[in-house]
């Protein structure tokens, strides 16, 4: 059973704007890479075939909160923890910390909810986790998910 | 004065992922593309020169709820609503509008915090947003907001 | 029979970078967009249901040469010529020309050559172009394309 | 003196296309991004301080020759040699190696041609590489630059 994983990037130019800054919309796709990588931690894809169909994990809510910037270069640690698990959706709260910083400091805090779909006929259906899947999947301790809403 | 803008965008091939679907973080792209215009429709930019120096917007927080798929060559009405007006942030409400389906149905709901910053010697700073931009935003009115929150 | 067609966009603000410039990358992106409208012009999609199944256009070369500086909110018209058409294959020249400059200014020359595929399997095999698309798709007259070349 | 690098990524989900694949635009910034590593190795930064004035390196031509599909989770080396050096410009040359394959496939081969500038009220302006920088580049030797375009 797994609720965290971290990841760490360094910033590409083409993620930068004219502000000097990652855009923030880079933030979302930072957020979905360390995803990707908490599912391979666990032996599985964000596109896995489970016991009847490949199964993907459409977002449903995805928010951010910027604190500092983060520039070219920076090297960006992003946090996943587990914040809830329902039989249909998956709920992640994430925090960047810029690592060459004396302290890291947090950057960003995010969060996002996936919803677990097969697709059928071009439509898309929630649902159950599949067993496999949500068997190697638990939420984070409060205590752990209060500590990181603490740090600054 | 003005309160709200709409823009129209046409999904493009680049904006969509393996799923099928418009990869969630563009959505945060279509918000800041709304954004630019209606700033344009008050003769500013985002990138404004004011009186003393440039100002920019960074975003302290964005959000966004993904309701239905938005897919490739979709045309997605996108609409801005001042939300609040702070002497030195803005907040914004959006709606994603799917146009080809009858009827038009929203795809997304979104919201994004602008900051009003100075750049001085590589260092951004929080500053009260310039009277003459200030002095042609105003937030929508409560019924105009509510009635964004309750439409389907 | 068509050989052409051009689009104008105004430069978003998360396609530039740090530079203050649009990114190299985003002119490719550009190309496509362009590209799918063309498609959309002769009433087909990139993405085109056929007489037995859909076809797609993998790129198997794409190259672009940068004139001139390109940014925010620059607006930019993209021509699309159809240079060279093969039983399995079209290829485009395209010029970017910065509108809001007096007189116009071309800022790039680009290319791309696309293979019409079908998807079986998980596996993409190259096909003949589907008659009905091909019969509506011509190759610029040579004059046309030198003066293209010629143009400053 | 240094004339190659590489890196290794990993396809992020929002890299792919509907069609499965990494789009075609990606490349230039896989490109990119070794050509930032290569810059550091050398102990430089793609956003140099030199001796006067901050040097860039805007692209003045990019190409890029798809082979196969790469798609999301495929391990993709991405090898930097550097082609051509003049007094204001640098070029390279780029193969994409799957690695998640056996054995490894040339997926695409790509070329980037970048000019040095300085940025001077608001101005683009080529200038010399500085010394500093030039004196850590080499060409890739005759033989290991034809070695990889025989390659396969």
């Amino acid at each position: 059973m797994s609720y965290q994983f971290k990841i760490v990037r360094r910033v590409d130019f083409a993620e930068t704007d004219m502000a000097g800054l990652v855009h923030f919309s880079n933030f979302f796709r930072y957020m979905e890479s360390v995803e990707t990588a908490f599912f391979r931690s666990i032996g599985f894809s964000l596109v896995t075939r489970g016991v009847d169909a490949a199964v993907g994990w459409p977002r449903v809510h995805a928010e951010c909160d910027y604190k500092k910037p983060l520039r070219f270069e920076d090297e960006v640690e992003i946090h996943l923890l587990v914040s809830r698990k329902k039989s249909k959706a998956l709920s992640y709260a994430f925090v960047f910390r810029k690592l060459n910083a004396s302290p890291p400091a947090i950057v960003a805090r995010g969060a996002l909810t996936a919803v677990c779909v097969t697709h059928r006929n071009g439509k898309m259906k929630a649902v159950r986790i599949p067993k496999m899947i949500s068997d190697k999947i638990q939420v984070a301790p409060a205590a752990v998910l209060k500590r990181l809403q603490r740090e600054k």
